[in-house]
């Protein structure tokens, strides 16, 4: 999406450049730093220390590391090295397992010297093909904001609740849950935003806000505390929230504070959506509640607050009392019965077990 | 309540001193400081800068400012003088407009050399009503907790979630939703509270975690979005928060972010209870969502955190891109549907027009 008028992706080559550029995401919304990434290590450095963060974005930067490491080596063993370093960096991250099978599967089979310029290729297409996938993702969600405009008569915008960043900066460029607001504001469609700031990590104060801003997405940044009151005086039209896991029946496992937001919508009549890339549907499971395992991070998050000093450093300030002890959960589950539809790259389905099937069970794929 | 094994009130008088202390909450929980109070000028500029806050303890501080301000002069036009200095520092304070009546009413018709040493005893019989109401609330409210605790088998402590802080800072002693608490821990009730962060202002992080874990209470914070999933994971046995003002058909205005956990509590079949004294009861009113005016307060407290930075100061950072604006609703009203029980200084009532009228139909006051 644009910045200043400029469009950018969250991590690009530029031509035949023997290095990757990104945007470092643990500067903003303070400061825009473009860091280059010329080594292996630099692309593991840059996801460890959340440089680059979304499970999309963490997964094509770790394609493009192999393309660094293969710069210096091509044989098997440092292939497995490569490997070895990039799983590393995020342990728990999906995308990034299946970006490295992906880059493996590709690269064992080959002579060594075509695995550079092959690494190289597939790397874009990883890219590419995220791209693709939220931009359908976008033309899918537009008519449900088409629909909430011309509902209120065509009058002032259409009021939108979002969670978290699933915004471009957590995908490679569209983003998810902001993909179809990005395509209605550029269709005309007048849209506002209310930007959840999303503690503890405050990723939509930080990066929601920053990347809706940029490309000129009117918005407002609230506390988590405020969505049910602005709902409950009709000043929220819809809500649309990313996810990192979707059970087979459609319950929602996304950042902690989803389901506050889910129950105020249903309390006042308010349709709820959540865009996601098929592949983060575990077909495995049914029941979400109880059973998806819930990250609890480091009570630091919880205990102190990052932003912009009174000089203009950016540091942290810590919140609570030196003998208080936190909890930090990271996600909580969204039950289905909650959500009203499901906005993926097939199309809108019901967050229901037979709406899910309906969608996915043809095994054409979307993209050639 | 106790500082270090200290009991203390959050405004006192020490013996037949010229002047009241208070604890600067301003500083909390980063330093505890005591300042004196020695002139009507102290007392506004300690509500105004909210050295002091919370409903009772404003009025209280308000009706000591009378006295400083007689110690000075004692004419009529220096009490109007008071009055309008004092009612200035918050103008939409119920309680300090209640208390400034009180002490113009008492300090009128009487003759001008007997005025201070009636202001005296009148500030103090408020700050001991306020604690005999609180402290009454709280016998009120053990009940509960003891039935919580016989509940889970007399096994493990009893999970408490509160929102905000309505602790004894926010009165005179005890608090409203935390007297309960602090009676049943000092019962041996083995209870534990889990406190929300409560942006914008932090009073859960700043204020509640500091006077409990002051006091010895054992307790966890969280951020507010944490809430929702605790109760889905049977972590929580039950809610109680404060309240500003409560419509004679039981709906309850409090913090912004109330609403949403009394909506999760519905949904996990968690008793939600509110603790109030009976002045916060607009009898006026019935229907509290769209009737209660919500104050919107400077989205600084939005863009903004305050906290302990790395040097050792107390100071503010920035969390948001300079270009976007916030929206800072203070309040919403939490429909009587959701609120289990209201816990006052004449019992426990349902959350209905008639379970209210029963409690306070009588006249007969509980305190003489």
């Amino acid at each position: 999406m644009k910045i200043g008028g400029t469009a950018y992706r969250s991590i690009w080559r530029e031509g035949e450049d023997k290095s990757v550029k990104i945007i470092d995401q643990t500067r903003l919304p303070h400061e825009f730093r473009i860091v280059e990434l010329a080594t292996l290590d630099d692309a593991a450095h840059a996801i460890s220390t959340m440089r680059v963060r979304g499970a999309p974005l963490i997964g094509a930067t770790a394609a493009y590391g192999f393309c660094l490491g293969l710069l210096e080596k091509t044989d098997d063993h440092a292939i497995h090295e490569m490997s070895r370093k990039l799983i590393a960096t995020r342990p728990t991250a999906v995308n990034l397992r299946w970006a490295v099978r992906e880059m493996q599967d590709l690269l064992w089979p080959m002579p060594e010297e075509v695995r550079l310029e092959a690494a190289w290729q597939k790397a874009a297409l990883i890219a590419d093909e995220d791209v693709a996938i939220n931009s359908v993702i976008g033309d899918h969600g537009v008519p449900l904001i088409r629909a909430a405009f011309e509902k209120k008569g065509g009058k002032g915008p259409v009021n939108i609740l979002t969670h978290c960043n699933a915004g471009w900066l957590a995908t490679v460029d569209w983003g998810t849950a902001l993909s179809p607001i990005y395509k209605a504001h550029d269709a005309g469609i007048p849209v506002h935003v209310w930007v959840d700031e999303t503690r503890p990590r405050n990723q939509g104060a930080h990066l929601t806000a920053w990347e809706l801003g940029k490309h000129g997405v009117p918005h407002t940044l609230i506390v988590d505390n405020a969505g049910g009151h602005l709902m409950q005086e009709g000043l929220v039209d819809l809500c649309i929230t990313g996810t990192d896991r979707t059970t087979a029946s459609g319950d929602v496992c996304n950042k902690i504070g989803t389901y506050l937001k889910a129950l105020a919508a249903k309390d006042n009549g308010i349709p709820f959506y959540v865009a996601l890339p098929g592949p983060t549907i575990d077909w495995e499971m049914d029941q979400g509640v109880g059973s998806i395992p819930i990250e609890r991070r480091d009570s630091h998050e919880v205990d102190y607050v990052r932003g912009l000093d009174a000089a203009g450093n950016v540091g942290e300030v810590r919140i609570s009392p030196e003998f208080t002890s936190s909890a930090n959960y990271a996600f909580d589950v969204t039950p289905a019965r909650l959500v009203t539809g499901l906005i993926t790259e097939r199309g809108v389905a019901p967050a229901t077990k037979e709406g899910l099937k309906a969608l996915y069970s043809s095994s054409v794929p979307v993209f050639s």
